[in-house]
């Protein structure tokens, strides 16, 4: 009844009976048990996204690192910490109609992280040695069965937005990048703003700028059209 | 009015006209504009102890990294992230009558921070350089001037508890050591019960687990016998 009356308000849901992945927020490495290295990400532009989505009808799967911002109700939320445990997540929760990789994940671990806590060497200064993290939308992207049928990576760069996010896009396999400069002087990073450039197989977009909420709702509307 | 209200229902503040020094929360150490090392420590009991020094009557200088709780009303808060920044907060809070560094503060800071986002290298792995941050609790236990009547440190082990708090109550020069069992099968970090052990000059003080608040008031009632 209560659907019904928002679906005869705000007419038919564009990506009802779809199911949308998103990935947000950012990642932990444990170094030992009480130091971490963690990627800057406030989970908020990940969080709006799945919201525009749900209130255009898709079923999302949420896989959320440790974010400052509650997830999306009527999402299926997956907390994970690290990037293989987003990535196992990720496995989980395919097949997807559409995969959004909004999270800020990192690209290693350290692979000498101890559960006994790091004491200071002689010199004070710890040795740490890292191993690379599984490339969670690169492994997706490239997927031969049961690849979504779009598949959206997201982009934090500090210089040459859209050339990096071209040649990442290209690398990694994916439809779309949405690429956002993240210096700290554009104010973005922990932000309500975004300025993004979307990287499709036509070029490149430059949005202006507009709230984050605003970038999830438009990017819900494209991926609607893409999806039909 | 309401002040004489509140003394006639819970008695004199045994902490009346005293400033305390609290820091609390982890810090965060960049490693280049989307990346950190940090601490776990959700702010939890550094901030339960302001608020139980301010319940007694402290005025108090709350320096707080980026925690997970809210900082305590009645404070005069100082927001910082690295422990650097920690370091000169709680030298310009200086003088106090005492001092409770109960934060999780990087030792070591990215010496190589760079403010342009690392790039993959061809291995994939990143190379971080450290270098010392300063000790801020040596440094206060050990000042000849302006040294508060009372310095406080917080030792997070997951080994030999006792002995290495023992061993850093010590190297410190500080009066008092709470050292709390940080191992994730207690539970303790993030959680709101705590397992202390208290270090003084009289030896070592075994504590029952109670609730992070029932720390902070024994704590505070401690602080204030103290600086009768």
């Amino acid at each position: 009844e209560i659907v019904a009356a928002v679906e005869a308000h705000f007419g038919p849901k564009p990506l009802a009976g779809k199911h949308v992945l998103v990935t947000s927020g950012p990642t932990h490495e444990p170094i030992d048990p009480v130091r971490y290295i963690a990627n800057r990400s406030s989970g908020a532009q990940g969080t709006a996204l799945a919201r525009a989505l749900i209130a255009a009808g898709a079923r999302v799967t949420f896989v959320t690192g440790p974010a400052d911002v509650a997830p999306p109700s009527g999402a299926d939320v997956v907390a994970v910490q690290t990037a293989q445990q987003m990535h196992d997540a990720v496995h989980a929760a395919l097949p997807a109609d559409a995969a959004v990789f909004a999270a800020a994940v990192a690209d290693w671990r350290v692979s000498s992280a101890s559960d006994r806590k790091l004491k200071k060497s002689k010199d004070g200064l710890p040795v740490l040695e890292f191993a690379e993290n599984p490339d969670i939308l690169a492994g997706v992207a490239q997927m031969t069965d049961t690849r979504p049928a779009l598949v959206v990576g997201f982009a934090a760069e500090t210089d040459d937005v859209e050339a990096h996010a071209t040649a990442k896009r290209a690398r990694k396999g994916c439809d779309w990048i949405v690429a956002n400069d993240v210096s700290p002087e554009t104010g973005i990073m922990g932000g309500s703003e975004n300025a993004v450039i979307l990287i499709t197989e036509d070029g490149a977009e430059t949005w202006p700028r507009m709230s984050k909420q605003d970038v999830a709702t438009r990017l819900a509307e494209r991926i609607g059209n893409r999806l039909v």
